[in-house]
């Protein structure tokens, strides 16, 4: 098998960093993965598949960083996102699109009441912790150490340029650590407005965590014995394990919930939604965009959301996710090299045993990006409901191979 | 003339308010309008006509808020979105019109050597400051008061929700007043990182200011002396005024521009742009989001500024709204009606003599709404290119009936 050759990808990376500030910024940059051995830039894509500027063609397991569910270009979503664009998306008032979507949300989702719709993630995690604050008059945010809630100063990874107060009232605590907890909400206790949460551990740099009943009990109890709100962040996991809310998988009792991502299968939508009785301190919350409008993510969303429970997708995304965990697992196993699988099967990571820099993780993605299957060494993986069996064998023959160098060039 | 009834768009204004705190948020909610006498939701768009869910047909002078530069549904910028969506949108990486718009914005924008994208107006106000102080190591932003910059913590214009120490580090000043400004200045000396600008003033609720020569000698002066930096908010203007940027209708010595709307004539993108010497600061600065590197919006942001130049699209909206203001004068006259028309003619404004309620406003706007012609009573409008000579001269019949109304009915 020739090896796949990036040469237009870096060329395009060259000329990018004249016009833009590193290139490409944020978890997408080449610097970030294995520079060298990945595709920097894609021409185009159609269900698991993308093909990068060079011409090569990836079995996609990053899925758009989640955004991809029932597949690229999946024709009922495309149809229904076309059906609007032919009469028009951005306009001076919402769109008619605007309460059957809001209706469909309320019904699908489990305990809300009411939803407002935005653009990016951050837009509706931002939100919602206001909300939060608004209905409860406190101003402590409790957060998980390492979970990632956005791009907006007060919960982005890295700060600089942002001044230490913009990130006041933000207190950390571990996840999964009911003691951790406990010390948190000690520590805040009556200021506390709200706990934000991924529905289960997916932070970049480890393995993802379910949470363990005791953790998910302790933040029950807490939140209604202090009087504070529980935050779901949806936006990674949502509508790719349940149709329901993740907060439900777990037992979580969310009073708000943010989605996004997979919602409209790549149209740019996010949610925000709260249970009844928070209506009116939504009502009192400033919150804007002109794109936030727009029909087209609207169309898309109703059609996605219809297409995922006509078409069984969750099932088929949690039995390929299986099966890709189980297959890796072996594939390793039958090369003598040790990897933990993580996470739901929707959503797996893969990392490797003796491995704290992730060199393994990042030789072996750049290994399979070479061969045409991408993964990412640090951040979680997706699967979506348009890989095939044949995708799943070509797959697993990628990584064995992957594995055996990994072992020989890494001691993997 | 039968006036327009809104039955449905005000039944689904009802149903709204079940699944939406409010119904509708923001500025598009029908409480900020004169209740009753507008649509609510709007079916379908084409040209400079929009068209709401009871068919009520509107030459619509708030162009989607400033995104419709133009004309609704372009065929030009149609057609290269849906090459782009032929290819696929949101990819795991950004796609190859990632480098060929990058360039042609630093191409286009006076003085700017690179740029960022983002997806709302928001998320790249956001990042131009936080910019500004990682340059600078310093905190204070100056603000003119009642300007509007975006949705998020720190410059939404209502904080509920918002802890105090969110919004520190913003000192206000008056907008076109230099007096002011220098007091700013004095009293955060040696702790500014920027000063952050619209072109011109817009702000809701008054009449448009164009920017006086002391007023940008006294900015250009203070940044170089002080050391500070100059961020202009061109999301509305930019586009819409010139193709350099609006700062340099000015003579703003800007080191750092934000875009958005007009860009891609209704697809969703924003563009910081900066200095060259301010690239490494940039390149430090936390700047992401999902959808971000989606690809129809960058294809709709190039045909769009090609088709922009091609046209002559300034030029045309210029006389167009040139026109409009001087045919409102002449009709308000002609009824015995004084009014002020603002700004710069492509983004005009109107407001009524001795109406600091804005109701004689509210209610002309309202009465030209039940008659086809969509105006704003406390947000600046915007001219499209589609506009017509017969629309205009609609316009003006319109606009002079309900010039006569006002007069009879509030003593306009």
């Amino acid at each position: 098998m020739k090896l796949y050759d990036f040469t237009k990808s870096y060329q395009l990376f060259e000329e990018a960093k004249r016009y833009v500030p590193g290139g490409i910024y944020g978890p997408r940059t080449p610097n970030f993965l294995t520079f060298g051995s990945y595709p920097a830039f894609i021409a185009r894509g159609e269900g698991c598949r993308i093909w990068d500027v060079d011409g090569n063609e990836y079995i996609d397991y990053m899925c758009s960083f989640g955004t991809n569910l029932l597949g690229l270009k999946h024709p009922k979503i495309e149809e229904a996102a076309r059906r609007q664009q032919d009469k028009g998306d951005c306009f001076t008032l919402p769109n008619d699109l605007w309460v059957p979507l809001a209706k469909k949300m309320v019904e699908t989702i489990e305990g809300m009441g009411w939803c407002v719709f935005g653009k990016n993630g951050s837009d509706v995690t931002s939100y919602a912790i206001t909300v939060a604050r608004a209905a409860t008059g406190k101003k402590a945010i409790l957060v998980a150490r390492g979970s990632y809630h956005g791009a907006h100063f007060w919960c982005q990874p890295h700060g600089e340029g942002v001044p230490e107060e913009w990130r006041s009232h933000v207190h950390y605590f571990e996840y999964n650590n009911v003691d951790d907890l406990k010390r948190a909400v000690d520590e805040q206790r009556g200021n506390i407005a709200a706990v934000i949460l991924t529905p289960h551990r997916h932070d970049v740099f480890r393995d993802q965590e379910l949470p363990t009943e005791a953790f998910v009990r302790a933040v029950n109890s807490s939140a209604e014995k202090e009087g504070f709100l529980i935050v779901i962040d949806d936006v990674r996991c949502g509508f790719r394990l349940n149709l329901k809310g993740s907060a439900s998988i777990y037992g979580y009792r969310a009073d708000l919930n943010c989605f996004g991502k997979a919602m409209a299968n790549g149209y740019p939508i996010a949610v925000a939604m709260g249970r009844e009785e928070l209506k009116s301190a939504a009502e009192k919350v400033y919150f804007t965009g002109t794109h936030f409008f727009s029909g087209v993510p609207f169309a898309a969303a109703l059609a996605t959301l219809e297409e995922i429970k006509a078409s069984g997708a969750i099932e088929k995304i949690r039995d390929l996710g299986g099966r890709l965990m189980k297959g890796l697992e072996q594939a390793a196993a039958a090369q003598g090299v040790r990897v933990t699988l993580s996470g739901p099967p929707a959503m797996p990571f893969m990392t490797f045993a003796e491995d704290p820099g992730f060199e393994k993780g990042r030789f072996f993605c750049g290994e399979a990006a070479r061969r045409g299957i991408f993964f990412h060494p640090h951040h979680n993986w997706f699967v979506c409901a348009a890989l095939t069996d044949a995708d799943l064998q070509k797959t697993m023959e990628v990584s064995e191979e992957c594995f055996r160098l990994t072992r020989e060039g890494c001691g993997g």
